[in-house]
């Protein structure tokens, strides 16, 4: 009989399972998937300070690493029967990709506020969508009770020993594919399903290695949960990694993390912002805010800089009209952007003046609201707020003192 | 002695000599270059409806490819000679990179409205650099003149053959790279240095290869050119894809596009927004504009949709504050955004009606103005703009004919 240790220990038969099962998924859903490569480059580290080795699962089939964990899943389920499932994103895609490798009806119950794109993308691979007003909860209670009353398979996103099984053949090739002079690993941590399978595949491919849990800060029930010892759920969460937007991972995923020793550390949204931005001008590679937090970790200095790092980019899939906004908190996050608030006498050659101050320092000026009427601002003034392009955050301290040297009245945010 | 034919014929000297030197620039600069990979996505070749090969040259050291050229024209200056440049982007990034491998001191003139991080880029490669009011044809005129007065080397962007033969490695890698039933490989083209050093390699490693250059419709210099059958100089250019925002390709790079008979196509503003998108979303990875037009030209079916074609991405180095407003044209190109000018009574509950019918067909509003005086628009009528994303353009006509049928006047851009 096995018995769960308290801390890191001897692997209990469940765990071990999943870890037997990991080669034989890799061989079953191989064919199904891209191998993503794992690069380096220059610029990105430069910019974070040490040497990182990035596993491009943002460019795996669906545009992220749950397709891994449904095609192994998927590849259970008795010809013709039909799957449900229930997600705002990734998981939805995957499921409906591995479903339709199979010829298999899929159903994904998905929020009404999902980002469009991942709604089409879902359809487009043939799932047939169950719009929900409500949350992601919501969402799950719908499929699984389709599921009980109609016989169809419920494919859960984490919570099951085949779907971190299928996740774990990220952590295979990772093995195969970083530089032997990696001892630490950095992986996202929503529910648990991708660290877990990536954990106990290393453990057996490359004993010894330090893999690491990168939670949100809004969202680190993980982190909570090993620091109590026990199952913790959030009674909140608040993040821009939607991905990672959970308020409880589950007692398999947690149950792994403490077995194996998974350290979790967490980064707030200015560093995931950062980050991106980051990966998006450095390594010319999109990713989700979730797919950005181990690149995000590794820049704070949470695992050290003194030897390289592997890092998993989780998933890509960022509705391009969030991207846009990321972009520029991106940019204000790294004091690339400064927005002033002056305020201006309000007569005529006041803007001109302003403006032509701003022109002389050679900045670029991104936006300008000039309002007459605003709270605080007395009647015979205006607020003008500009928003301009700043080299960095020395730059920005230095354009205000100089505006403030040349009289003008300048509040920043 | 040699002569230039009218058409495609026997190549002349000076183009042999470039086509020869082509492998030894390859092993000169090779160890300073990443291998960039050819690689496929499914997701982008549905979207295309061709299967499309890419070169990701975006993830090239310097974000782009004209650090080959300037590598290998910089690899015969002589230990000491300092070097000038003239560029508001790649080009600078490229020489700035190339003299810090051989330490020689690098100037660089760049218009000073030129973007931000690529005056940052060129000055954290160790350049010197030079901000000019004015055009990159009058940081040109500069750069000539200082190299004139001081002996410093004046390395130009693509007319010059050592610089044509750093870009043809590129070629080489193609030839080695890409499946064997690729017969057309689509090349950007803006003063036409890099589709010249490419067809001179592919000429030799594969010949019979059909070469397409492509060029953003509003600055096709080297189609007018080839047409007319001389050298032509556009009176004015006007495109995103600042890359390759030039009036005039050399006498050299048009001699080659004619001798090795280059066909070049055209793709306009909006086909390179839609491009760009694509990749992002599919590919997960950044291009600039000038690198995105190969796909652009794919997608448009210019070269057939039969066969597969490879692609040149030839950078990334876009802004982020550009590549924001980049994706929202794109979306916009693409009919996934619609903006609505609705007038509506001026009374109380009139606009809580229009966002009620938006929401009840479950739209996402991106933005909301509301303009009481408008011209056009009656006094007691106000004009209401609402910004709303859609699945496609066929979403967005049936959009307006649900608001029609709820009896709203609607107008769209």
């Amino acid at each position: 009989m096995e018995t769960h240790s308290a801390g890191p220990g001897p692997l209990s038969g469940v765990l071990r399972d999943i870890e037997d099962a990991i080669p034989e998924a890799a061989r079953i859903v191989g064919g199904h998937l891209r191998r993503t490569p794992v690069e380096a480059f220059h610029g990105l580290d430069e910019w974070a300070g040490v040497s990182l080795h990035v596993k491009a699962e943002n460019r795996q089939r669906t545009g992220s690493f749950k397709v891994r964990g449904a095609l192994f899943r998927l590849s259970t389920v008795p010809e013709g029967t039909p799957v449900v499932a229930a997600s705002a994103g990734n998981h939805a895609q995957g499921v409906a990709f591995a479903a339709a490798t199979r010829n298999l009806e899929a159903r994904v119950w998905m929020p009404r506020n999902a980002a469009l794109p991942k709604i089409e993308a879902t359809r487009a691979y043939g799932a047939e969508i169950e719009l929900v007003d409500g949350t992601v909860d919501d969402c799950i209670r719908e499929a699984r009770t389709q599921a009980e009353s109609s016989g169809a398979v419920y494919v859960a996103p984490f919570d099951d020993p085949k779907v971190i099984a299928g996740q774990g053949t990220l952590g295979l090739e990772l093995a195969d594919q970083m530089p032997g002079d990696i001892s630490t690993v950095l992986v996202p941590v929503g529910g648990g399903g991708l660290v877990s399978g990536v954990a106990l595949a290393l453990a057996r491919a490359r004993p010894g290695i330090r893999v690491v849990g990168v939670e949100a800060e809004g969202a680190a029930a993980m982190q909570a949960s090993l620091r109590a010892g026990r199952l913790v759920e959030l009674p909140s969460v608040a993040t821009i990694a939607d991905g990672l937007a959970l308020k409880r991972p589950s007692q398999l995923t947690f149950d792994i993390a403490r077995e194996c020793g998974i350290e979790v550390v967490t980064v707030d949204d200015d560093a995931i912002a950062r980050a991106m931005l980051a990966l998006l001008e450095r390594a010319k590679t999109v990713v989700e805010p979730a797919g950005a937090v181990g690149v995000a970790a590794a820049a704070e200095g949470l695992v050290g800089k003194d030897t390289p790092v592997g890092v998993v980019l989780s998933g890509g899939n960022v509705d391009p009209q969030v991207l846009a906004k990321l972009i520029d908190h991106g940019l204000a996050a790294a004091g690339r952007h400064l927005r002033l608030n002056c305020i201006l006498p309000d007569r005529p050659g006041s803007l001109a003046g302003l403006t032509s101050a701003v022109a002389e320092m050679d900045l670029n000026i991104l936006s300008v609201e000039h309002h007459r009427a605003a709270p605080g601002v007395p009647v015979d003034h205006v607020e003008v707020m500009v928003h301009v392009e700043t080299r960095n955050p020395r730059h920005s301290v230095e354009v205000v003192a100089e505006l403030e040297r040349r009289g003008f009245y300048v509040e920043t945010e």
